[in-house]
């Protein structure tokens, strides 16, 4: 792995104070699964009756502890649990070999912690097709467990790194009966995106109480609109996982409805958190220097807003403008064009942040090549196309291609 | 535009020595519409009667230029035929005021040669957004109808070209009645792809004599296969156009059936041509380095197999790793996995050339990383992937994804 300094878009105070949760602990160690010189193994240790929902990636070819956490996410909340994160090696593409180290981690912490192997989340990160050498991590479950602090969070977002440039936390909270309920998480992941060293993992923690199934419907829509509306360069990794544990140790009574107060309370905190997180991301994404919100408006549906938003996020052409400050709005006309959503060419309108560019199909009169190119100099820009055609609309949030995401991705492994 | 030497992909030998085709000529000049220093402008003028047959982008911002030809194509083939291109200027996205040069230049051109207007086939490649000023071009008419040559052609394939680093051409053709029937055909285009500079056009002519509605039939069909089947970047241009034109001036008969010998010998030889062109399309693709042909077999539908072609052509990660001439199979699978094909993930088979990298969903006993990477120094690549699902298959074309790429459409404008 090339030696990288942070990205310029980091964000400019590191990563945040995390409150502690009340029934979470984490610990971290080397393992040398790959790397030998840093904490590449985490485990979270949750209290009994946690309860854990989880949205995955939706590859074909996902990995095999995404399969073991798919079959499990809902089916026990009965005592405590546990999730076992390696980064180094993505354990995927492993074939038999890739369950049965699975199976022999999951089997080993719940021995370890006494607790139901149904109960063991784990997930691995690096290197597709190359065996885990899961022996290494079974040594140091006995050192995991007894260094589970409640307060070594950014210890545990740090080890499960891989091409990141800066570890990545957030927190929110809410009140609800006049208690404060905290929510905290980390990511990992450049990109959406991207095998080897780029999958993305996050997991966030809460002390709400709060069902299974509201907690898993809760996470798969907030996940709709922050996470699944991130790219870096179009890629789906084998092996994302988001995991929501929540504890149900905070003195506020159970979230029983999603349209209660309580419920809009604990979904809004959680959008917030998940979306932060997402941007970061984003930031992180590989030799990304500018963060784009692309926003869609005036389409016929949304899942058309959708299509001409990622189409605008995932163009190749419209990203190398960006890395070039190159106000070069006829590339954005060129992906919206492509992506088969339906807009009327003498209707579109093009803005960058507030600059009219374009509307009814040609070059907008006020719109100069300098205000455009002074605009494209910030880090943080938005892209903003209206169809003309309806009143739904999408928002999706990328980077720029650049130079360093060569050299990243074509110089890593040879 | 960077000053760029020839792609080290280009054919050896140059633009090749294309036969003269009865009832086609060329002429070419400098209208200086971008380019002051080069030709910018060809006219090819078709004898009375001629057939003509069309394939254009599908992009939802097409220019006016090809909503035009759309719009005539199959219409009439009465009298002469003519078809007028410029570089430098797409005449997309150009509102009212675009819809306007390409009527003016289809109406003079159709005054100076005598032909109807609905026979005037018109493309504009270069800069979207910005108005064509059409009066440059009009100003140079006489002088391209007085310059009228058979052996022109060479000088029309340089005369449409932008960000091309060489021209192409190509020509076969094929034996019926003892006559032989001759097919040339030139294209620009530094991708499927791309607006701005890197639009694709191409022109074919033949002295077959062939009613129009054939001709379409077997362009239509051929293209699929074809041109369809190749990408740089995944990104596709408002102004794509593919346009075939007989003579009818050969001395074989009418070719009346595509199910009849002189039917499929003129479908063989046009297929043949434009899987050339195509190539050497992607040969030029915009800082490729790599030829690489996608294999993908055993799906379970064509539609199946051609999804996994093209997200493992297109996808970055891939890509990357060509360049950087890493034999990353892991991506190939995690390409494959986002696609959406239906696949085996423990059945799943990877060749790169004659070499078995992985099968039965794990890395192949017999291959070695060593044997890999030396396969990748090779300049022309076969990526195959066996879905292990079907019996259906596809094929696809591709080039890698280099710092040049990102240096040509991040500088170009700025």
């Amino acid at each position: 792995m090339t030696e990288t300094s942070a990205s310029p878009l980091a964000p400019a105070n590191g990563f945040p104070d995390l409150p502690v949760i009340a029934g979470v602990r984490f610990a971290t160690t080397c393992a040398a699964v790959k790397y030998a010189d840093r904490d590449d193994i985490m485990l979270a240790e949750l209290s009994a009756g946690a309860t854990i929902a989880g949205v995955f990636t939706k590859s074909g070819t996902r990995s095999a502890a995404v399969l073991d956490c798919q079959d499990k996410i809902g089916r026990n909340s009965a005592g405590g649990a546990a999730i076992l994160v390696n980064s180094g090696n993505a354990n995927a593409f492993t074939g038999a070999l890739g369950q049965m180290s699975v199976q022999a981690l999951t089997t080993e912490v719940a021995n370890i912690l006494d607790i139901a192997p149904s109960r063991v989340f784990t997930a691995s990160t690096g290197v597709i097709g190359e065996p885990l050498d899961h022996g290494k991590i079974v040594n140091k479950l006995r050192e995991l467990q007894n260094s589970l602090s409640e307060t070594a969070v950014e210890k545990a977002a740090r080890a499960i790194m891989t091409t990141d440039t800066y570890a990545k936390g957030s927190t929110t909270s809410y009140s609800h009966d006049g208690e404060t309920i905290n929510l905290i998480g980390f990511a990992k992941g450049s990109g959406m995106i991207a095998p080897d060293m780029a999958t993305m993992l996050s997991y966030v923690f809460t002390d709400a109480k709060i069902s299974q199934e509201l907690q898993q419907e809760m996470l798969s829509k907030a996940v709709e609109s922050t996470f699944n509306c991130i790219t870096v360069d179009s890629d789906t990794s084998t092996s994302d996982t988001l995991i929501l544990a929540a504890t149900g140790m905070g003195k506020s009574s159970e979230i029983s409805r999603l349209d209660s107060d309580a419920g809009q309370g604990f979904y809004n905190a959680l959008h917030r958190l998940l979306l932060d997180l997402a941007h970061q991301v984003v930031r992180d994404g590989e030799g990304a220097t500018k963060f784009v919100e692309v926003r869609i408006t005036g389409a016929e549906s949304v899942t058309d807003a959708r299509r001409a938003a990622f189409a605008v996020a995932n163009s190749p052409l419209v990203k190398t403008a960006i890395a070039g400050e190159d106000p070069n709005w006829g590339r954005v006309v060129m992906a919206v064009g492509k992506s088969g959503a339906i807009a009327d060419r003498d209707k579109l309108a093009i803005r960058f942040g507030d600059i009219l560019v374009a509307e009814n199909g040609w070059v907008s009169a006020g719109y100069s090549e300098e205000v455009g190119a002074a605009y494209m100099k910030q880090s943080d820009l938005i892209i903003a196309v209206d169809l003309g055609v309806g009143t739904d609309s999408a928002v999706v949030w990328t980077c720029d291609l650049t130079h360093s995401y060569i050299q990243i991705n074509a110089d890593y492994r040879s």
